[in-house]
C-alpha cells in the first residue's frame, strides 16, 4: 500500500479558529479525517503531521524519503521564503504536491510568489479542506504514472 | 443538472503535438474524453470549447453566465497578461477554476504570474490532463457548498 | 456634418450587468442613447460600435480613417497593455479621447497606466456614462479648434 | 446656487507666457472668464484662487469644505508628489476633479502618475483650457447626481 | 525647566473631523490638553504649533534650535517625502520623536516609507492621540539620559 | 520547391500611409510585390497573409506546420506581448525569423524588448522593407543548412 | 488583572554584551527587571519569554490567546521576513505592539521594512530598553481602550 | 549691467552652523560677500535671496523674469522632488545654473538625482561656498555667450 | 568603389574553437572569406578587423571616418555596456549595421540589451556566419538608398 | 590549542545522498573527516555541528563565542534569507568564515545573494568538500593574523 | 609651481566635428589652448592627454600620483560605468574634478549616474569648453585650501 | 609539471600603496612571493601577470589556453561589468578561480554582483594576499581531481 506524508505548515493546528473568513470553519480535526476517509478510499496509507518550525518541516521532509512515496505539503507562510524546506524537497526527490486553503493568488502581493512550487510537482490554491483532497487525488494520480 | 463550460485556451488545440515533453502526448480529444467520463460521474453536464482568440474567450465566458453555473479554464498564454479575460471573469459572477498542464510556476518568470486567478475561485497547475478532472471536481464541490 | 466613432472595448456589451457598484446600473443602449442625444445637440453624426476583440478594434480605427473625424474610445482593459491599438490609433492620425467609466486612477494598479494614453489628444476617467459625454464635447471641441 | 472652488496650482498664474507650445496661449484670465461663464450657464456660483505653495493649497482646500460644494483643481506639478494635498481632499470629503491642460500620460514618465486622482471623483487630461469646462460640467454633474 | 515643542503637521487640524475611522473622533484641542496635561506632570515645559506649510514647518524647527531641547513631530503626509523637513531636524541637532496616529506601516504602500526616521531619535506609530504621550515620555527619558 | 508563410502583424495593411517617416512610404503591396520576386529568384514558393489579429496570427502559424517550412513574422505592436503567437511559434517548431521595418532597439523603450525572439532562429532589425528581403534570405539558409 | 505576555526575537539573550554601541550596556536581565517595576505600577501582570527560533515564537503566541490579553513582542532580525510570526499574531487576534531597541528605520535598508507591524496595532522603534516600556504603556491603553 | 538672482533653499540660512563637517564653518553672510565680491569684479548686479519654503522661492523665480537674466540656485532638499521648481524654472526661460556645497553624488542615494538639473543650464557641486562662485563665473559667461 | 569596415569584437578571434554549440565550428579565416566573397560580388571594397579591447574598437571607429562608408560591427560582450563604442559611432556619422552569430534575444538575461543598437541603422542577430553577409548587404542596401 | 566550530546548516547532513550532481558523492561522514583530518595537520581543535533548525544554528553561534575562536559556517538555504543568523554572527564578535559547495554565483538568481556574507571575515564558494578544507586554512590564518 | 593633469576621455579627441549641437563647435586644440591659457593664469602648470582607452586611462592616472596634485578629468562614457577609473581615482588620493561638456543631467537616462562622482572632490557638468575652466578654477582652490 | 596563470585585474600593481585599510599593506611583489613559493610546495609552476586593460586581460586569457591548465584571476573592478572577461574564460575552458583581497560582499552594493563568477569554478574574497594562496590550492585540488 502506498504511503503518503501530509505535512500542515505554521500556523495551520489553529485551523477552524484563525481567521475563518479565509480559511473556514472546519477544524484540522475534521480536515485530516476527510483525508484519511479518502485516503482510505484511493488504497493509501496516510501520515499527517504539523509543525510551526521550518526546521521541524525540512526533518519531516528528509524522514519521508525513507516512510513515504509522495508528499502534500501545506507549507503555510513558510511558502513565500523558506529555501530551505524547497532544498529539502528538491534533495528527497519524492513527488511532492503542494496546497492552499486559501487562493494566494488573490491574496497580498508577498503570498502570489511560492519559492516551493518550483521543485514541487503541482500546486493547488483556493478550495480550501477540498485543497488537501484534490492534493491527494494528484499525488495518488502521479504515483500511479510513475510506475 | 448542473452545466460547466470547460475553456481550452490558445494552442491547446495542439495538444498531443506540441512540445510532449512539456505538455504530454494526450490529444485534446482524448482529453476531452475524460473530462466528459467523469462529468458524467459527477452528474454534470459539460460544454467543451477551444480558441486562440482572446476576444472569443471573453465572448465564452459572457456567454456562459446564461448556459452554465461554473467555467473551468485553461487560459493558455493569455494568463499572463489577458485583463480582458480578467475582466470578463469578474463581471459573469461564475465561479471559476483555472487550470494548468504544465507546472507554471517551475517554468519561465513570465509564466509564473497569472492575472486571471486573482478573480478565479483558485488554481490548479502541473497535473497534465490530471489538471482538467481536478478542476472539474473542484468547481463540482464549489458548486454544492454554495447552494 | 462632422462624424465621430465610439468604440466600446472588452466587456462594455454588459454595462448595467456587470459589477455595477463600479460600473453603475445604466445599460451599453441607455449610455449610447444619452450619446446619441449629446452628438444630436452637438451637430454631430455619431456611429458607436462594440468588440469583446482586439484585432476588431484595430480593424474598427483603421476603418474609422475614412468614414469619422475623431474617435472617442474606452479601451477597457486592453487600455492596458494594447500596443496594437496604440499603433492603430497613432497611424490613423485622427484626434482620439480615452474615456473610462471608473476612475482607473484609484483602482488596481494595473489599471493606473494606459499605453493608449501616449497617442491619445486626452483622457477622462472617472465620471461613469458622463465620461462618454465630456469626451463627445471635448472632441467636438478639438475638432472645432482644428477648423 | 451651488458653489464651486478651482484651484490653479503652481505656475499656472503664467499661462499664456508660460511654454506655450505645451499649455497654450490663453492667459489665465481668459481662462477664469470662460470658466465663470460656464458656470453662469450651469447656474453654480464659482469661487477662483491660485497660489505656488503646497501649504496654502492645502489651506483653500481645508477652508472649501465650509464654502463649496465641490472643487476643480488643477495641482500642476503638485499632482506627482504632494501626498498633503492627497490627505486635505481626503479629509474634507468634498468631490473633487482633477484637471490638467496638457496630456500629462503623454509627456515625461513623472508626470504620468498622479498621487491626488486616487482621491478624487476623476481625472481630465490634454484638452487646454477645455480640461476646466469637462471639469465644471462634470461636478455639476456629480452633484446633480449625489442630490 | 525643559522645554519640549510639538509640531503637528499638515491636515492634523482637522483632527476630530477627518476621517475619524483612521484618525479617531478626538479634536486637535482635546489632544493638545492631553499633552499639556502630561506634560506638567513630566515636569516639562510644553510649546504646540500647527501648519500645513512644509515651508513653515522648517522654520518652526529651525527656531527651536533657539527655544526647545527636544521635538516630537507627527509630519503627516510630509513624513514620505519632505527631505527638507528631514534636513533641517538633522541640522538642528535636537533629539526628534516622529510620532503618527495611526499606523503607518499598515496603510497605503506609500505611507510605509519615512524619509524622517532616519534623523528622527525614534519613531512611535499607531497608538492614536496615545502616540503623542508616548512621544513625549520618550523624549522626556532621551533628554534625561543626555544629561 | 520549399514554401515559407509571410506573416505580416497589426496594423501593417497601413504600410504606405502609416507613419511614413518611420515605416517608409513603400505600400505593402510593392513589399509583397518584392518578396515575391525575390523568392522567385531563391527558388522559394511564398504565401503572404495578414492580420490584426492575435488570434488569427495563431492560427496562421498552426496552418503554417501543415503547409510550410518556415516562417518570416513581423508581429508589429504583439512583439511586445502576445505570449500566444510565442507558443504557437515554439509548438510548431517550424524555423522562424521575425522582422521589423524600423529599428525597434531605437524607439520606445517598451519596444526594446520582444517576447518572440526567444523562441525564434533570429531577429531583423531597421533596414525597412529591406528586413524583409534579408528575412527570406536567412530563412532560405536555415533551411538550405537544415537539410 | 491584565496579563501581558513580552516576547524577547533571537539574540535578544546576548542583550548587554552584542554591540552595546546598537543597542546599550543594559543586559536582559534588568531590562525585563525594569519592565516587572512598570507591569506592577500599571496593575500588569507579565511573563517574559525569549526564543531564537521562529518556529518557537509562533508556539508563544498562539500559547498566549489563551494565557493573555495582549502581546509585547520585538522580533529582532525575524521582523523582516517572517510571515509565519506575522500570520500566528493575525490569527490570535491579540493586540500585539512591536518594539525595537535601535530605531530600524535608520539602520541597513533592509531592517526598514517590517512584515509584523500590519499586523500589530502599532510599532515603538529608537528607545532602547525604553521601547519596551512605551510597550507595555502603549498595550495599557489599548486594553484599557477595548474594555 | 547684467543682473542675477541668486537663491538659496531650505536651511541654508543655518549655513556655518548646520553640520560643519559637510557644509563648511563659513556662514551665509560671508558666502553672500564672497559671491558680492566676484559679481563685482564680473561687472554683474546681484540679488540674493533665501527661503525654506518651496512655494516662495518658485514666486522668487517666476518675479526673476522681469529683474534678472539669469538665475543661480542652491535648492537645496528640494532639488531631488521639486518639480514645481522645476515648472517655474523651465517657464520663465532664464538660463539657470544649479550649484550645491557638498557633493551631493557621493552622499545618500536619495541625493544622487536632481529633478531641476535637466532644465537647468548646468550643474556645479562638492566645492562649498567655491561652487556658487564657479556657478556665477559660469551664468556669466552664458549670458556673454547668448549676446 | 564603396568601401565597408568590418569589426569583430572580443573573443571572436576564438570563433571555431570557441563554444561550437552556440557560435559554430566555421573559423574566423572561413567567416571572412565568405565575407569577403560576397563583398566582391556585391561590388563593394572591404576591410576586416578584430580586437579585444574596447579603446581599441573605438579608435577604429574613428578611423572609419576616413577611409569608409559604412560599418558592420559585432561588438560581442562590449554590445551590453560600452557606451564608448556607441558614442564613437554616433560620432562619426557613419551607417552602422549590429550583427551577432547567435541569438541575443534567447540568451541570458544581460545579453538582451544593446547599448550600441540605438544608435545603429539595424540589428541583425542569430543566423551565424549568414548574420555578417545578411550585414553586408543591409549595409550596401542602405548605402545605395542614401545616394 | 585553537577551537574552530563547522556549522553544517539546512540538509547538508543528506550529502553524498543528495543531487550528487551538484553537491558532489562524498557524505557528511567523509567530509567530516577530512575537516578532522586537516585540522589536526593545522593544530586545530574542531567541533563539527548540523541542524536543520534557523534558531538551533543562532544558538550554536552564541555557544560558540564561549568555547570556539572562529567559525567555519555552511549556511545552506539559509544564506539567503537569516538575518537572524547574521545578527548572531555579528553579535558574537567571532571572525566567520562562509563556505559552500557549489558555485551559488553560477545557480539560480536568488543563490547569488548572501546576507550572512557581509558580516563574515569572507566567502569561498565552488570548490565541494575543498570548500571546508579551504575555509579551515583560512580561518586559521586569520586567527594567527589576529594574535 | 602646482602640476594639473588634465585628462580627455574616449571619443573628446573628436571635439569640433562631433555632434557639435552637443558638444558645440570648439576642437580639441582651442579647448587645450583655453586651459593652457587659465592654467598660465592661475599660475599652474598644466599636463593634458587623451585616450579612448579605459585601461590607459587607469594608467594616466596611477602615474599622476608621482607628477600631479590634482586631476581634471572627463572619462566620457566611461562616465557611466568604469569602476576601474573609479578605483584608480581612490587609489591615488589626488583630489579630481569631473566635468562634462554638455549637462549629463538632461540628455539620455543612463548618462544621468556618474560612478566616478562618488570618489572625485565634485562635478561640473553643461558648460561646454568653460567647464574644463571651471574644473581648473576648482582644483586650484581645492589645492589651496589645502595647503 | 602543472603550469598555472594568475592575472592581477586593474589596480593591483599599486598593492602596498592603494587603500591599506581596505587592502592591506603588502606590496604585489610580496604578494607574489609568496604566491611562487606556494606554488613550489605544491609542484606547481607558475606565471603571473597584471594588466589596468580589460582587452590585454581578455589576450592574456585567451594565451592561457596554449600555456596554462588553469587560471587564478582577481578581475578587480571589472569582475562587476566585464562581460568581454567573462566570455573569454568560458571561451577558453579552463578552470579559473575568482579571488578578491577584501570581501566585496560587504561593501559597496556594486561590488556584490560578480559578473565572472558564474563561468569560474568558484570564487575566493575576502582573507587578503591569503585569498590568492587559497585560490592556487582550490585550482591544483581541481586539477588534480580532474585527471
Amino acid at each position: 500500500m502506498v504511503s503518503i506524508l501530509i505535512i500542515h505548515g505554521p500556523n495551520l493546528n489553529l485551523l477552524g479558529s484563525r481567521e475563518t473568513a479565509i480559511y473556514g470553519a472546519e477544524t484540522i480535526e475534521e480536515l485530516n479525517q476527510r483525508c484519511h476517509s479518502l485516503a482510505s478510499d484511493l488504497g493509501i496509507s496516510l501520515e499527517i503531521r504539523q509543525s510551526n518550525s521550518e526546521g521541524e518541516i525540512v526533518d519531516m521532509i528528509q524522514q519521508a524519503a525513507r516512510t513515504a512515496k509522495g508528499i502534500v505539503i501545506n507549507p503555510g507562510a513558510y511558502t513565500h521564503y523558506s529555501y530551505a524546506i524547497r532544498d529539502a524537497i528538491a534533495a528527497v526527490k519524492l513527488p511532492a504536491v503542494e496546497v492552499h486553503l486559501s487562493n494566494i493568488h488573490a491574496r497580498e502581493d508577498f503570498r502570489h510568489k511560492s519559492v516551493i512550487a518550483p521543485v514541487a510537482a503541482g500546486q493547488i490554491s483556493g478550495f480550501g479542506a477540498e485543497s488537501y483532497l484534490l492534493g491527494l487525488r494528484a499525488i495518488a494520480e502521479l504515483l500511479r504514472d510513475a510506475r
